[in-house]
């Protein structure tokens, strides 16, 4: 059976382009960081990136495939178009389909951004020893619409994703100390506690990935998410945005080690 | 006499536009930051938010003003056309002009950018005892054109343009420890010692504000230089570009402490 966790990125790349790997991407390439993705015409490309400097936490810019370009510059060698397991298509702020393959839909005028991805930081915590439930269960982990404004920045506008993960109270100061070394792949946590001080109502449900309970000795800790940007094109509403599915990233070429600041 | 130091950014803003004030900023409103500016019409815009993306350390990005806005979003009641004492005018590459208002210039189609400038981190450099030769001698630091070159994007590409300090070797730890903190104001050293190696054949003769003399006891010390874009220009030929006059910075209302990561 092959090993995907120990497989480099330009091995992972030929597997996933070639259709022999197509599920969620959490421990692929161990090591190596993960990325969501936001492909958009060059129109709207200037006011999505002032929206990222304005919210480095869930939009944290990783690398960037200038107009036209298919290669990201940091990962030599993939082809952004087919080396993502699942791909999401946003027409007009709605979810049209999900493909494996997005050549058909390629655009000379597509500008491409990654954005850190928690995976990174999972990494680092399991290093220390923390238990991470969602990954202990096989799941996906859970992601939550808030009512945390963003700030605004051209046609984006919109309320923050977050991510959640159950953590004991003895492991709280040291997941807060070593994710705040990680600002780019969303840093330290934006809410620890009462989910509803953030306007979620039921966290048992949650808008994307798998429902992952919170034990008696257990505080639910948030981190802002690079699904944010899929939320936002509910209301930017813009022509075309391919996005990847959530948990189904791009393994890019960078080690994890490159984005922490520790 | 009036103590620039001591006004508030607002304040400040007010004797810049009504001509009171028409000096290099070295000091003016203590811990409050400084900033670079560079403004370009919107269809170079993109390119120039990918070029300081890829280069974070001469082109760290503070704040932004959307298309035709005229108050950075984190300045509120200034407005960035008349309230810099000195701009300097760029035409297809070429530096035609020093102007102390650009009203007459403005265009619905700008774009500003303000990026970080090393003065945040001199502040930090100061309180820690760390003497800085150009303010005690009340000149401006000494910058140089080197061959570092920026990773490109678009239509700029081109070497980085660096500050020099003279720092006396026991305190050399010290500073690098004090600017890794300030990653919005350039950070840490880029290169530490022998002039030539990043290209500097003359280091008394500065491309850029005064020349500072190297005691036997310092070693020169050089950080990533918000300069950098307006040596970028004269490559790039955009067919105007806008920045600030070297050493006559915009003063933000943004707080040093908040740039810091320490």
């Amino acid at each position: 059976m092959t090993d995907y966790g120990k497989m480099i990125p330009k091995d992972f790349w030929e597997a996933v382009r070639g259709g022999k790997f197509n599920k969620p991407t959490s421990g692929v390439s161990h090591g190596y960081a993960q990325a969501n993705l936001v492909i958009l015409p060059k129109k709207y490309a200037l006011d999505f990136m002032i929206f990222a400097q304005r919210n480095p936490k869930p939009c944290p810019i990783i690398d960037i495939l200038e107009v036209g370009e298919i290669t990201p510059p940091l990962s030599k060698g993939a082809d952004i178009r087919q080396d993502i397991p699942k791909y999401r298509i946003y027409q007009e702020g709605v979810l049209v389909s999900e493909e494996e393959d997005i050549r058909d839909l390629w655009r000379e005028d597509f500008v491409s951004f990654l954005l850190g991805c928690s995976f990174t930081f999972e990494s680092a915590l399991l290093e220390e020893g923390i238990s991470i439930k969602h990954i202990e269960q096989s799941k996906n982990v859970a992601m939550y619409k808030t009512n945390i404004a963003c700030k605004e920045a051209g046609i984006f506008r919109g309320n923050m994703v977050v991510s959640m993960r159950p953590i004991k109270g003895r492991d709280i100061t040291k997941v807060v100390e070593i994710t705040s070394k990680f600002p780019e792949v969303h840093g330290a946590p934006i809410h620890i506690g009462n989910p509803e001080e953030i306007g979620i109502q039921d966290i048992d449900n949650p808008e994307y990935g798998d429902a992952i309970s919170i034990g008696k000795d257990e505080i639910p800790v948030f981190w802002a998410c690079g699904v944010t940007p899929q939320l936002l094109a509910l209301n930017a509403k813009p022509e075309i945005m391919i996005t990847h599915a959530p948990g189904y990233m791009f393994v890019t070429n960078i080690k994890n080690e490159d984005l922490s600041k520790g």
